[in-house]
């Protein structure tokens, strides 16, 4: 799983009938040291995070094995926001 | 998934019969602002996407989620033609 | 999936035996205008690609969706040789 | 599988349900002669690894092949404990 | 398929059990022209190569169709050991 933190959203009405009623988070990607990487994805909300929050997604197949993206042309999934963050001992991110 | 516009059709008479039927578009990938990264896929179109458009793509074994996918050699399907994409409060993109 | 052109081949005797009668073609891919970007792959041919050819090819699991590579320990396949590939209104390759 | 360095944790209470009771590892990445390369991910732990050791991980489907991770929204495990890795005749890492 | 050349071995005795028995091979990776990239993986021997021969070797999900290495978390797999490999009508590499 990677780091990132919540930016924004997409909206998509034309699509995938599956991908119907999921939410689309635009999530900047975060290195181990909490800078941003200059990376994104869209991912799935599979646990109601909202902008500027960081969390942790998962990618590819995994990214189906949550109950809102069962069987869904989804290769990324937010599945965790995040308390609390430790690096070399130290806190790197508290929420 | 990532972003990405339309840009181009690939024609292939000669293939693997599982793809016969498939629509193939050539996707620039966008940068999470909008600008093009240089990277592209060749994606089968699940949505009736036209050039020039703004689109969502979702790669590996997610790409044969779709009903028109399923079962295919495909590792890549636009799912979604994006409406609007907003980042940091701002509308990056609005059809 | 990615377009490369095919610029050879690999003899391996010794391998998996649910490798044996699959031809191992090299692959070297093309970015979006048909610029050689440095990069390759060795993938199993599917459609009797020739050197020289510019094909389309598929990645991971979804390279296992042919019938020559059902099951098989192979994660790139040439799954069509490409007739045209046209990308902003021009046609960046012909055969 | 890649080799990394188990370098901190991340604590999650709001999470997909199928996630509970996992530790998550963040996992520096290390080239082949053991430096860092800048890379990180964030692991489940599937062999109870200790911050600072020395670890292979495994990426995407096969990362739920663990007793652990089975049927988890999980796309990447911490599946061994280095002993020992040597390259080139001579040993890079010693437990 | 990936090119590389077998450069050491991962010895770890505290390992998910269905790691146990595998030989983890250290492959530096190849270019196509045989130069070394600087990637490596770690991949499990599927056909008892040995150090310093050139290989090719599997990723992701088709790692795990080998006998060896099915149903285990395993991400790579070395699949081949190249006897000969052909570029633009020469002959980069002949064991």
């Amino acid at each position: 799983m990677l780091l990132g933190r919540v930016t924004g959203t997409v909206v998509a009405s034309q699509k995938e009938p599956l991908m119907d009623g999921l939410k689309l988070l635009v999530v900047r990607q975060l290195g181990v040291d909490s800078n941003e990487t200059g990376g994104y994805v869209v991912a799935v909300d599979a646990v109601g995070a909202g902008i500027g929050e960081v969390v942790m997604y998962a990618s590819g197949s995994s990214a189906r094995q949550t109950q809102v993206t069962q069987n869904r042309p989804c290769d990324a999934v937010v599945m965790a926001i995040v308390d609390t963050w430790d690096v070399d001992g130290e806190t790197v991110y508290e929420k």
